[in-house]
């Protein structure tokens, strides 16, 4: 018994912070299905050759890897698209474009702190086989959707294209080697400031005079089209920087059609840190406190299905951080009225009349009521005090002078009214009432 | 790329497999909450310590454990028992009874076979607290209410209790010692017979004269009470038999002021494999096709928390195998109904559509109704084709001609009209219609 607690890093979740969790899930799902996504589940383990093919040097360091007792690598997934890509790759026969979500946890062996944690519940919408940036904008849609349910107000999502950082880089000089480095030193801003990324640059081979071109060019966000045309005079000697710079009009084409267009901030320093994004990339940020970071991130991925033997299939996805806005919601304080109200609180005044209880609760449970019965055989001064506590809005003393006479006592708790009902008639007359 | 495939003995779940499950679970959470249950979660892992303190010789074979990257042993939890003792041991303040439902996966290292699978889903109630069986009969009422809104019919529960089958043993002369090992070959009559049972007895050393008690009196089963009289007859002598029969008498009572008193079999054969239960113990089985064993199991444990370093708390609880009663649902065919009807599909003519085409999903999304629009930028005869392939009940045309007088079509795919509405009507019309 030296140790019983939880694996570091893990929680368990229960009272107001599940009941926020199960809130967040169902609306996710709601929104997911609104808009035409269909469910898929995978296991939490995936073979080691599947994993690793996702590449990233930290992959390996990060993963929750072991042998199974047939001598077979494999691992905890650490989110919830290499699953997706196996599934794509090896089922052909799926149509396209294919519309997932996937609610589930993920793992990975980070160093633990506030808001972070090695096990967290993700939840995803892909879109497999759309090249067309809709499709980005689509998954962008859902998210924003979601956060407006969930949080009213106080968020904002962030979008740039690695074909812009891509041309960014063309045009400062970089070297095509040095371009996802770079990304990850320009993906700092916010955390290290201007002189931070220069330091970064520099440490990471690259010429002070690209340096500075970068750094003039980072500090380009805002809204709307105005500051996409920005964008492409920057980078209008690069061909694939002007693609990418088209991709972003057509997604804020589409935002300006909507009311979300003021909380979408083109912004040239995102890049988000995996190495297989290709086109659009994305992350939601929730504004106030506690500040934990992004709340929901993505991108497309255009090559990732080939790493896993798939045909070249384009893919595009985001995914909400459910652990952080759990968080969040409790930090706001707007969790009322999720907890499950109990309705009914039933009393047996005497052991004989715990199975009479008992039917009742069961009946009630059959019409959808939420009810509970004593197990406890205590006395009704502390059941009426329990039932109290407990907010029921009924309680129902079954005692066994009323029940000679086929009868129970019901007490309305707010009212403190009590009338006599026959015992058949009890879950009906309580329905009608509530 | 030489292996893309699941880990062995697990299976991604996508479809109307996907679909029943979700129904599942979510007949699940509403009979738990309608019995006064709240939710929690706890990490797939525990830490070696945790779990090998439920005992058992097989625990160790079973278990996906590995040692994570700071060398202690973890492993994944093989049920949800094992997590919520942990979490009572530690939580001394949780008020009694605490009634808890979880619903997660846990894994295995069996031998995969039909309808076995390495990782599977569970839902599970367990009351905390209470030693009435009072709370073991609702439990049992818990499985079956799920079990009528999801089968319907064809399904029983088996009910013993381990005092029985200990006070069974003290009359047949069975070694305080060999009581285990009997329980496990008595339980096993089903599957291997009268003549089988005889065999193992006298394989683990029990005399050919406590052997024929013993099958003399497995054989005990029926409905009601008056099959309790028969055990409490064969019990006379025994005082712990005797207890266990009280128990069962209660939970009888209760359930004969029920309508599922039919459902209900007492079996003296039933026993169950895990060695930490103490008092009653039930299994549900599924009457029909496939055959695939039981659907729901549990019993009560009464000692399990203090192997976890805590108080010594009555506990019971049941088990409902989600993975298996996917099975049989697809197997009955009653899957209609599950899919979410796709209400509205969108069909932008041009590219320079497709914004429309988002703007109008968003705002459908936004008033739950479900819809897709196209991002492949198909031609009108496609999308008509594959709107009506999805089921969708409207299709709103997005045409350049139409929209320069700031309107779409919608056409009614059942009957064909289609009618011009202004744009910013669409959503309003459509869910009028709906």
């Amino acid at each position: 018994m030296s140790e019983i607690r939880t694996v570091r890093g893990m929680r368990d979740l229960m009272g107001k912070e599940m009941l926020v969790r199960n809130y967040l899930i169902e609306q996710a799902v709601q929104v997911f299905r609104s808009f035409g996504y269909e469910p898929l589940d995978s296991p939490v383990m995936e073979l080691w050759e599947t994993l690793s093919a996702k590449g990233g040097d930290e992959v390996e360091a990060e993963t929750f890897k072991f042998e199974d007792k047939g001598g077979r690598e494999v691992g905890l997934r650490f989110d919830l698209t290499v699953p997706l890509a196996r599934i794509v790759a090896t089922n052909l026969h799926l149509p396209k474009p294919f519309k997932r979500y996937a609610i589930g946890k993920a793992w990975r062996y980070d160093r633990p702190q506030a808001g972070r944690y090695r096990e967290f519940m993700q939840a995803d919408v892909d879109v497999i086989g759309a090249s067309s940036p809709a499709a980005d904008a689509e998954v962008v849609l859902v998210a924003l959707e979601f956060s407006r349910r969930v949080l009213k107000t106080n968020y904002i999502v962030r979008i740039n294209n690695r074909k812009v950082l891509k041309g960014l880089t063309e045009i400062a000089g970089v070297p095509d080697d040095l371009a996802h480095e770079c990304f990850r030193s320009i993906d700092k801003l916010d955390k290290i400031g201007k002189k931070g990324v220069l330091e970064e640059l520099s440490s990471r081979g690259i010429s002070k005079e690209s340096s500075e071109k970068l750094l003039d060019a980072i500090e380009l966000r805002g809204n709307g089209l105005d500051v996409l045309d920005k964008f492409a005079e920057l980078l209008k000697e690069s061909e694939i920087g002007t693609e990418g710079v088209e991709e972003l009009k057509f997604m804020a084409e589409i935002f300006e059609e909507t009311e979300v267009s003021s909380l979408v901030e083109f912004d040239m320093a995102l890049a988000r840190g995996l190495d297989y994004y290709t086109g659009a990339v994305f992350e939601g940020r929730y504004l106030g406190k506690p500040a934990l970071g992004s709340i929901f991130g993505g991108g497309r991925y255009d090559h990732l299905i080939e790493r896993f033997g798939g045909q070249p299939t384009p893919a595009t996805g985001i995914s909400l951080g459910i652990g952080r806005l759990v968080d969040v919601l409790i930090a706001m304080g707007e969790t009322d009225g999720l907890e499950s109200e109990l309705q009914v609180f039933i009393a047996p005044l005497k052991r004989p009349m715990v199975r009479y209880a008992a039917r009742l609760a069961n009946e009630f449970a059959k019409a959808d009521v939420t009810v509970e019965f004593d197990l406890m055989e205590r006395s009704l001064k502390k059941l009426l005090a329990l039932s109290d506590s407990k907010g029921a809005r009924f309680t129902v003393i079954v005692g066994p002078r009323d029940l000679e006479k086929g009868q129970v006592s019901i007490r309305n708790m707010e009212t403190k009214d009590t009338v006599l009902i026959n015992l058949e008639d009890a879950v009906e007359y309580v329905s009608s009432k509530l």
